[in-house]
């Protein structure tokens, strides 16, 4: 996927259909979670390691734009990439695809706290470079 | 409702259908809890007054019947009582109807543990005699 | 609300939230539909009766923003407007509070569709004229 | 798995987890559902193939027991086989481990009805004859 170097893949789950016999509008905003869990571990050693390192991310934005409707059964490749990393704030961007086809994309806003004050703390370094590396292009 | 005294209404969200264009069946488990909570608020001064006292209380079985579907936007009633409080474990039994109609039945089975160490506590005696005030005969 | 003429309330459900002891994001995304349902059953009819007539209503854009973290139990009340009506599109603005703090605000962007075919309809007249008496300034 | 031929498996998601800190007990119905899925997608040509049959399949009793809390980023097992296909109704019984240790137990009830009508209609033989022989004892 053009810009895109990490992915994951989400079979839909019959509990994530709705009435309309599509996935309702509300899994795909867990589907990009998963994708930056899976992102995380990939590149810098799991979300947990960084609650471990005494951080909580919060998600402060969602925004997503659906273009197919998608169905029980499908397997998605959910393709994340992690830009903006600048002092206590960092960004995802995100396409979902079906086959090639496009289904959904949009972006997440996310803020680093201090997993006991919740007070905003820069993102860890050691994070921050392990997602320049990720995103770095390829030579 | 026959052996049940507190009750509380659950409207079904969108999201909370499926394909089959009814309520999805995990659903219910979630309504069993929302009527927990409720019956907390209205006889023990609510479940985060469990908590803020050092005690969770763990869901330890679920057992569901489903008589008849439900839908989108159908107005059910859950009945729950709270039955064998005993040392760190307690039970609820719960009716869902619609309109008078059985929808579901079931129990929980929980057990209280200290918010810390997760290990077995008592039920704390405040809590007990709550539950009992509130499953009294009426005279 | 400024602006806002209709609301509902949503208590957070223990389900809702997540390891961080916060709603879960995703959750938020789900509790501006149930006030979309809400606010068609006062002013439309309710949105079942937009599907009897043959009518599924999509989603297809959804941005949250997330101010405040919100909790177990409390009380959520979500303002929401019905603006922009035109062809086959619609659109929902948000705000969520919680004893007048600003907890999320965002909106939503809605399709109209043929419930046999998929294919865009426009916004059945009854409907849009629904939406123009509810948002009406007040004389 | 003594007595299991099957399984797949399940990471925990957040969006699964709840402020207790660990996997939220309503998500665990979830996960035998997708081990359904996966079971009838190895040995049946997949839950959309009984669909595409004309065959709903319903969910008539859910029981499950929690040995263990499971936590955020688990991977976990899920063991599933399908029992007692009889007339119009249908078994499953599951163990869910991690890493050889047990989460949780249980079984669910089905029942098959006609997709259009929601009449009880007997489970289609080449479904019945597929669990037989994937259920069959090694030789």
């Amino acid at each position: 996927m053009d810009g895109f170097s990490f992915s994951t893949e989400v079979r839909i789950r019959f509990a994530e259909t709705d009435a309309q016999g599509v996935a309702h509008h509300a899994s795909l905003v867990v589907w990009l979670e998963v994708a930056r869990v899976a992102y995380l571990a990939a590149h810098a050693g799991g979300y947990q390691a960084i609650r471990d390192s005494g951080v909580e991310a919060l998600t402060t934005e969602v925004c997503v734009r659906y273009h197919r409707p998608a169905y029980f059964d499908d397997a998605l490749r959910v393709w994340a990439r992690c830009s903006d990393v600048r002092g206590a704030r960092f960004k995802y961007e995100y396409r979902v695809d079906r086959a090639g086809e496009l289904v959904a994309d949009g972006y997440t806003l996310h803020a680093t706290v201090d997993r006991e004050t919740y007070r905003p703390i820069r993102v860890p370094v050691w994070l921050a470079e392990a997602v320049a590396r990720a995103e770095a292009p390829a030579a």
